[in-house]
């Protein structure tokens, strides 16, 4: 396994690899691997002949009041967990590297990338876009992979990588959870002892309200319902909480084909997010 | 030669030109066809296997007054022009498949699309990077061919290609001019006799400006001599004359390295443009 912070060595590598017929899958990652990032890998590993891993806190998608600074970073422990799933590289760049002097060019997905995270987060899923649109136009993989977890960045890159037309295929994975319920989070490592205790209603939620919409309730029955579950949780700061169409993000009332139900919840001074697909029919 | 109208068709077609190791030229047009672009197609069949021609009337670059409806479009004598210069492939996307509904992702080069010509047409660059960036994503080029003629959308590109890292070269080349010196456009056939006699003024205060620059006056005294000389034709209307930093397009005084001379300028209802590159030493 190759660890390789540079751009231009990278490409000749993989360009190599290409002209040999092979195939790339990327895992795009901030570092901080845990369970969801391995199962991304795991699948990239089982479905391309080339693994590349990228590690890369991207600044442009943080907000200035944001975690940037003390995300946790720990190259050392990610590279043990990449060795061990048999990925061929680490792409490692400095920030200089992706972003030099005088860079200026962004990828916007609009409407979808302002609402819901990207409210609280102005500039979010533009440097998230760009990021992505970077990453694909230097590895130029044949797949790329990324989890429902974070599932309005997913409904994003799908959008944007089909609008412009670029020659990858995107695969969203299921999230892992915790044995709790909680899903897995690089920023899980914030929460105290109560918070961690108190971040399961999250899941529990999401639970309830498949069972509600199924029940027949409609989306504000099952949000207020959620809603009341975590504000009984100390600390507990909902950011918010939506039912939306998984494709466009707009707004819908009951499950006809399929709903997105999503939250976002501060625990203390940790935001964590999760979701749920629900399909009208039982499943 | 084949004529393609379907991104999937042609997406095909050069996987597997690609796969034989053959490279891709592009040129990107809007149809049209003068001088200009066939230096652009000739230069593009020298140094590549496959020459593809893309005469797309990008309807995302053009202003709600602008001139989209009545641009001037002739399939059959632009394929005839490209048949003479051995292009392989003309790309005719109708613009539903470029821009299918549902359509929201956008690349900006911020800062330098919004000045000079981005200031009298706003969301012209905006419209022309998410054109291109699409067209390079469909077409993976190995080397693109751009005109000087256009000198803020090749900064604009070049800068785009650089910063998100895409996979191709951008080649820029010399304006070709009419015997009188008219810089070649698509657009010139909208002039009446008069105007097109009196639009010959625009690469006149351009050579004059050239001369003034190399005996010393500054960026004030030559852009006040220049729309003089324009000034005096009746019925030209100036949108703007700049002397800019040919790369970052920031506004210079004198000539020391390079200095790159844009003007805009109105005959009747059609928009003009042209420029020089002015070097430091008389060249």
């Amino acid at each position: 396994m190759k660890v390789i912070r540079n751009i231009k060595k990278i490409k000749t590598i993989l360009s190599k690899a290409r002209s040999e017929g092979r195939t790339i899958g990327i895992v795009p990652t901030m570092g901080a691997l845990h369970q969801g990032h391995l199962s991304l890998i795991r699948r990239a590993r089982h479905d391309n002949d080339l693994v590349v891993v990228s590690i890369f806190v991207n600044p442009v998608q943080f907000g200035p009041k944001e975690d940037f600074k003390k995300y946790p970073r720990d190259l050392k422990k990610d590279a043990l967990a990449c060795r061990k799933e048999g990925v061929d590289i680490i792409f490692y760049p400095p920030v200089k590297e992706m972003y030099p002097s005088g860079f200026r060019t962004y990828v916007e997905v609009e409407g979808l990338s302002t609402v819901l995270c990207g409210a609280s987060r102005p500039g979010h899923f533009k440097g998230v876009a760009t990021v992505v649109a970077k990453l694909f136009n230097i590895i130029l993989p044949s797949r790329a992979y990324f989890g429902q977890k974070d599932a309005q960045q997913a409904i994003i890159i799908k959008k944007m990588s089909s609008d412009l037309n670029m020659p990858v295929e995107i695969k969203i994975l299921p999230i892992v959870r915790e044995k709790d319920g909680l899903a897995m989070s690089s920023r899980n490592v914030y929460l105290n002892k109560e918070e961690r205790a108190n971040a399961v209603i999250l899941s529990q939620a999401l639970a309830k309200a498949k069972k509600m919409f199924h029940s027949g309730k409609n989306s504000r029955e099952v949000i207020l319902a959620v809603s009341g579950m975590i504000k009984e949780k100390k600390g507990a700061k909902i950011d918010y909480i939506c039912a939306v169409d998984p494709q466009g993000l707009g707004p819908v009332k009951n499950v006809k084909n399929s709903i997105l139900l999503l939250l976002a919840v501060k625990f203390g001074k940790t935001r964590l997010i999760d979701n749920i697909i629900i399909h009208g029919k039982k499943n």
